[in-house]
């Protein structure tokens, strides 16, 4: 199999997709951005391929959910969620009262603001495109420093000024495994869907609509996050992770809901929950009533009103 | 009055302060970023400031969001919504063919993704702080080509190479002007009220009841926006805009629920909306039974009920 991966290499998107089987024992590619990567599973140069979805500091990588509801569907089967470390990376020699210039990814930047604030403030900072070409950039003598990987800092040769150097010590990144629409992978029990949809928006309450189809059912939220559809202010696309697999009969139930209530809806993929840390929430189940027998049992009795059979 | 903004000169951020008369002609100084502009309020250096909140293509401005909830209190007391044009500039003589390096802000870039993807496919796109950094830097010869305002191509003597070149023709920046508490703008009757708020992640349907307190009492809500709170995956401020003002009966007693049923709520403003273009919705008045005289009425009928009067 052929993974497809946002380059350049030694970042951290290379180390997630390192942790799934498959692609440790398969041939792995970087890819220049988000959309290369996504086109090349769309176009069928590649099997899979692995993108940052959100981090726990900065928040969603805005160019994976864009790009997820442009051009054709895809689908993500799993989730990669993995700790971010930060260093602060220069050539060797360099003291740190002597960093005018720092090269940092947004992500990574954002990460570190209050340590910048703290220990480089009058330091200028440049976005560059990843954590890897940071450390290119300072090993370049293009900067002074950067923030990038340990893995970085060591593949390229700088000095490590400062470790842990994120203000939240426990950053993690999540990841989506994304490949062209297919069967799920089977249901787990714990288990996440991902949705994209977009609301009524002439309609008052329409977002209330929404999370009333999911509420009724027993369905959990995870997570929501909006992007706008670059029509006007106000309308947006909204990305929505919930605790269920499209296989159980409450959340087709509630898909079919939300597609009748919705101008839009796009299934984005059911796949396992990835169990990064001992102490996330436990799987609920199904809540008294919305087990798939319920929703069988359910339906019968429905039948059978309507032949007098009662 | 002091006015402090996003720097630098030239950027769509100075010209959306100078449509604020009373900016127009008080002192105006630009600031090196959103925190050090909000922080010039805080500290008493400055009347007000104008920072970007959202933009209609690239969405939230997330460290607008951030810097919001981090550290005093601030109050919006007034949004200013202008029109986006970009223009890709070079130093003069330069062909369109020959660009192979484009400097430009993220925003910027993500507002023009189809139009580089089509006529610059191999360009490498390096994201600098502000359009007019971009500007600078390719007058400077660091890069063969920029994206940034008309205005930064005229000030800094570059020529454009195309106009127009945002996918969308119509993008718009929304700006907030920002003041330390105080007594809110009076109501227009065509307000706006910002809020960030902490829902109980430790309840189902959390989002659910928030967005119930605002349906009960009429309240549209024009904006819905997630931020992570940094503790974990899963965990967000949702910030929101909601058409009324704070003043308003109804309003307030929504703004007591959301007190009640959440586990932080922090106001930031009530606002007169900006009718920046003509075919926005109207305003829409409180439903039936929803006017601060229902309120009254009503409040004194449970009143007689309670001793006896009825």
């Amino acid at each position: 199999m052929r993974f497809v991966y946002l380059g350049p290499e030694a970042t951290f998107t290379e180390q997630a997709l390192l942790t799934v089987a498959e692609a440790a024992a398969g041939e792995r590619v970087p890819a220049r951005s988000v959309p290369e990567a996504l086109d090349a599973v769309r176009g069928g140069d590649a099997d899979a391929a692995l993108v940052p979805l959100e981090n726990s500091i900065g928040g969603a990588v805005p160019i994976t959910l864009d790009e997820l509801i442009a051009g054709a569907p895809l689908m993500i089967t799993r989730e990669v969620v993995i700790p971010v470390e930060f260093v602060l990376g220069a050539r060797a020699g360099t003291p740190l009262d002597a960093i005018r210039t720092v090269a940092a990814h947004p992500q990574a930047s954002t990460q570190c603001r209050n340590w910048l604030r703290t220990h480089l403030p009058d330091a200028e900072v440049t976005d560059v495109l990843s954590n890897s070409a940071a450390a290119i950039a300072a090993a370049a003598g293009e900067f002074d420093a950067a923030i990038c990987a340990p893995l970085g800092a060591a593949r390229y040769e700088l000095a490590v000024l400062a470790d842990k150097i994120a203000d939240h010590s426990h950053a993690v990144t999540r990841f989506a495994l994304v490949t062209r629409p297919a069967t799920p992978p089977a249901p787990t029990g714990d288990d996440l869907t991902s949705l994209a949809l977009v609301i009524r928006h002439d309609q008052v309450g329409a977002l209330l609509t929404v999370l009333t189809e999911l509420s009724v059912r027993g369905i959990n939220l995870t997570r929501i996050e909006s992007r706008p559809t670059g029509e006007a202010l106000g309308r947006y696309v909204f990305f929505l992770d919930c605790a269920g697999h499209v296989a159980e009969t409450r959340f087709g139930e509630a898909l079919q809901g939300l597609r009748r209530v919705c101008a839009d809806v796009r299934f984005l993929g059911s796949y396992p929950r990835h169990r990064w840390a001992p102490d996330l929430d436990h799987p609920v189940p199904a809540p008294a009533g919305l087990s798939d027998e319920s929703f069988a049992a359910s339906a019968a009795w429905v039948d059978r009103l309507r032949h007098g059979d009662y």
